[in-house]
């Protein structure tokens, strides 16, 4: 039974690569998914890659990643910032739980310089554009080899 | 006619018994609309609980309690903190809203500790884990005695 | 080909002449739609009149604006302090954005003094009642006559 | 044996149905010492009820009823926002500790609205009115039925 | 007797087409001041319209317009964001008092952001160019034929 | 029956004239007392004036002088910056209360900046030295000649 | 050589009686001249008396004092709390000088609460309506008396 | 004639031992003062250890070691972070005066971590559990053979 | 044609040499004004020296400057710290703005730090006394010669 | 020609594995500039693996590396959080600059959570424990491989 | 084997006796010294005293300090308040630290009020001058006594 | 024996030319030393320019400069914002230290605002380029003909 790992994406990120491309660049979702599942496969891990604009429908997700016992990748994109259900969906899982940025939040403007989500995080990747859902990958697989 | 009331509850407690015991304890959402459901039995109240995670239905429902006439007994779990959409539709209401956190919210984490319902709630019952409910339970049988 | 405005009301304001009347006042939504929809056919613009407490909805409509090239008109009421999602919404779209309040909100309680909303809309009219979709209206009439 | 619990009563609580009744109401302290006492009787439990504006004599009665091993419900009244020998005088108990405000302090102004009495006491009721003692004392019998 | 309407402007106003283009546009000030004029007319209104880098001034107009019951058009401009006399200035007024600004000042540095003159005024206006004032000369018409 | 004034002193103000010179002087509390005597005399008041160190005895005294009706001339001292049974207390007094200071509390150093007493006294006088102790009795005088 | 006192009066006061009335009451600012003169007779002073809009002028006078080794009653009025040109005129003068306000400005909205004339005046007086006058002139009179 | 040093505890320090004992340790106040008698003696010391919960003993106790000439050792404990009554007796004191914190206040909640005792002692020893007596004591009867 | 630079000072500068002398000295403006004149005279430059306490004429000069394309060596004294109008006027000037303190303002009480004309100014010196006006005029001569 | 990249670790980086372990693991820095090394080879890049405690050495190394044109994976430890000098440093480096911390920062106490470090690394990796190293590399050689 | 001792200063600390000699008083760093060996001979401890202008260097001797299972007394003087490597090194220490201060931190400007050193430190003495020094040396001794 | 000047520069600027030249200008360090010198010949100065990226050894020629009684120049750079062990360097300097930035760091990033230097230096210059080195040189010069 190989692991599962849920690719989570939040608010507007299914208008990637004609949202802000300035800041988010060109790539596409569907692209990302691509390389996502790619990876998911070399490394041995079943893989379920989603994106929702509705808080609530992440919150559901999150719980079913709880009771299916799967490992998290989250670019939470709007729901980082003052979200406390999607916070509080965080700390139910017991597996990984890795964030992803596709910019780095720190030199945006305020509103976007403080995540609540990297408050249960196990870590965070920001800036490394769309390559930080393949690292996030990679360090879920090493995670997961590790002994608990 | 019996006086009806509303019992909601927001994202993330239908994992209750599930969802940090040791802050929530194991008690599960059923067991408490079950002893609620009883009480307001006893008390001679028309009961309607209610969960969801998504804030969006949280404001419908209480549009509906609004129109309905109910009062409120609301643990907003994780739309207390940053919900304005809740927060206006809870000034809707007319009769008593009463507003119940399982935790001591005020010796929690930053993010837990200003609770914008409580800007328009009635009043507020927390850290008496899920006898919360039921304590909120007669103090709204008690409310709806008073003369208006 | 009429150019298209969506006039986009966020949580709440199907309440209006109900909620709050001595801030709101006791116009209904529906007579807010009606003037609308007139003034945009005397101004040569094609309406789409939408309410909704879902934050989700609210950023799928926002979307849909962008992919039909619309100008908005938006209150964004209880979404407008705290939703990052309805702001990364709003920054897609390239036609004018007009953030309207029926209240002067720089006159009410310190959780409605900050709009978010208002980093990205390219003006703001507030405190002048719902009269204030009309001069929206008339304001996207006239910025759509402009040379881009 | 039946077991103890203290209703402590801050300042200027002796002045109940003369202090601001728009805010407190006009029951006096009187009659809410008869309330609780009746209902401690039914509950089982054998109560002592007290009134000081002398935050050492305040101090000096939890003390008292760390070293009887009472519960304690708290009203802190002016001693809840900036009076750390109280504070550290709740600590010292053992048993539940219950405070009560009669009204909603967060609605309240801002000396007004962060008791530091919440960083010690289990549960905090407040814009109950004084039906928040009552309430608290049912919540008291509850605890102290419960294995350590 | 036509109802009266000051349209006030302050400092640096004089400067407009000339200062931060990029900002405040191309069109002068006596352009405003007589597209502000032919819509009073259309409108049947009075109108007066005047500038002043004089904070003392500009308070003595305001009492001016207070003694002459007239409605008041203000694009504070720099009196804005200091200035206390202006505020208690516009407080006088018992007719509506419209607030204009050019550009979207909630996008601007952080000592253009909070508006005083918000603090008193019926309703603000800004970001829609010198279209504002075409849109507070509507509002205010609006205004005066309402009902007191 | 002559009206009623209370004269009441918080803390150290037993010290005065040794107590700090250079800020406070070298007027003894007791030649304070012997002038505020003579002037409510003249005044045609009967005046009543104490000092104290312990809070709640301030309280029981205010207490006192609401059950007397008397108007209140308050040096709060210490008591000024901290307390809320203070603050609670004046605002039981239906008569005028005014707050006395002898040296100018707006420069000293941050502590000392921020009266809560003044949010619920009727005036404040400060900076003047012991003299404000026989303004204070004069405006008192005036006050209570005013109609209610 | 009687001393030399002047009165000085900044914004909006000239609208003293029309201005906020349930705030500053019906007193004229006419009344409170004659009132002040006739006390400054009585206690042997020479005063001037003066009103303006323009914290130009106001600096002008201040200035104008200083030459003439006057003492100073200022009411700042809008000039209070922003007014930095006002502030290092008063730290010109060497004479006694007495910030008076009719209102207590402790008790009214943020912006009103902290006074930069406080930073450099020898005494402060407010809250006691336009009595806070006749009150600042007794005190000057009393501190010219005293040996420097 | 022996220099007096007061060793002077604050509130709940009767409770040493007991009192959260994994902060504090398991040593008694009794024998806190049995050990700085014997140091007191050894270094020549007249010595007085008290302790009071009540804000106003502690006034009244400051003062007196002001009028004897003592130097004062103070455990001021939850006087420490509010007490402004405290800290102006303190002020009072010609002698030494040094603050004593058994745990590092710096590494406490926010509450306990700005003593404003620190204002106007002379030194603050904090950390050292109950040694931090024997040291001060050490400290005192060095400053008191310095010349003035 | 010599280059024109304006030298412009702002409130209370009128009073150097009897203004605060240990803060500001002795030279008066009259010295200053003749130093810079001579100074410009040797580098080549036009110059204009002025002074008001009018914070409107302020604006009034520099826009005059702007319209002649001068530089501006500017001590804006009170009008530093609050004054967008200035803020605002200087943002028009095309040519070096020097900014001149003579005292290190950073040194001196809070209300006094932060100048809002830094925001705008080419360049700032502070803490120079009046050399600092000399030093501003080498710095301007040497800009203007500069390549644009 | 391999391109270069400097993996620089800082202050107290090399106590990893002795210090606080239950943080950072047991993992000593030897292990992790091996493990870097080895997959830099992979990566076709040569690497140069340094630790300093000396802000100054660190900046000499950041120079360092902008002089030879190399890419940097840099660990700031002590230095991230108050360090102007690293941070200018950093932005003379225009290969991509990638910031790794083992722990997650947004986690800890508050003076390690905002590090000036991200305002100009391109991209941050913290939470992933010494994983963060070789993440980092693989991010850097991808980087590399783009056109700039 | 007796136990060691380090004795670590830092920055500026070399220039003791010279350096603000109103602060610090008039003894040099190497009276210090020798007063602090000869009470470490006296007390059964082996001593090790340093200065170091180099944040580096103090690191470095920290760490030392560690691996020689050192006791360390600090007076970190200018590395106090901004010095994460100073603190992180602290942190290694398993053996008493104690951080000294000569003066009363808490009575200086803002930028020496809050050590950041104190976040690790098991104990703090400061104001009590170079006496510090031996009571920290004392205290030392006391807790090497301890049972660990 | 000529007036000796330490020009000290501060980390990073060795860079100079090379380093954000859109800020900092194209000239090198050695052009602004070339220039300092033959500026210090011509006004009879003898000078020694130096920089370091190391804060220790800026404070140990801080310290050397002391030793020598020099007058001080200094760019602190990067050392400007956070470091106080160069403050209190600078603090002991009896002759006069003028701080130079070249660029207008109140315009810069919020970590660039604050200079700590600006509090113990007796001028400032910011914002002249390095220009701001010569006319620094020449205040040195006209203050060390000043009598003392």
């Amino acid at each position: 039974m190989k692991p599962l790992v849920y690719i989570l994406n939040g608010s507007n990120l299914n208008m990637l690569g004609k949202r802000e491309p300035h800041l988010y660049g060109t790539t596409t979702l569907a692209e990302v998914q691509a390389r996502s599942e790619t990876l998911a496969d070399e490394l041995g891990l079943q893989s379920d890659f989603r994106q929702t604009n509705h808080e609530g429908v992440m919150v559901d997700w999150l719980q079913e990643a709880f009771e299916k016992e799967a490992a998290v990748i989250i670019n939470p994109a709007g729901f980082s910032f003052a979200s406390i259900p999607v916070l509080d969906a965080i700390k139910l899982i017991k597996k990984p739980v890795i964030e992803v940025h596709i910019t780095n939040i720190h030199q945006r403007d305020e509103q976007y310089r403080h995540s609540l989500v990297s408050l249960a995080a196990r870590g965070v990747i920001c800036g490394l554009g769309v390559q930080g859902y393949t690292l996030a990958m990679r360090a879920v697989a090493e995670m997961l080899r590790e002994p608990a």
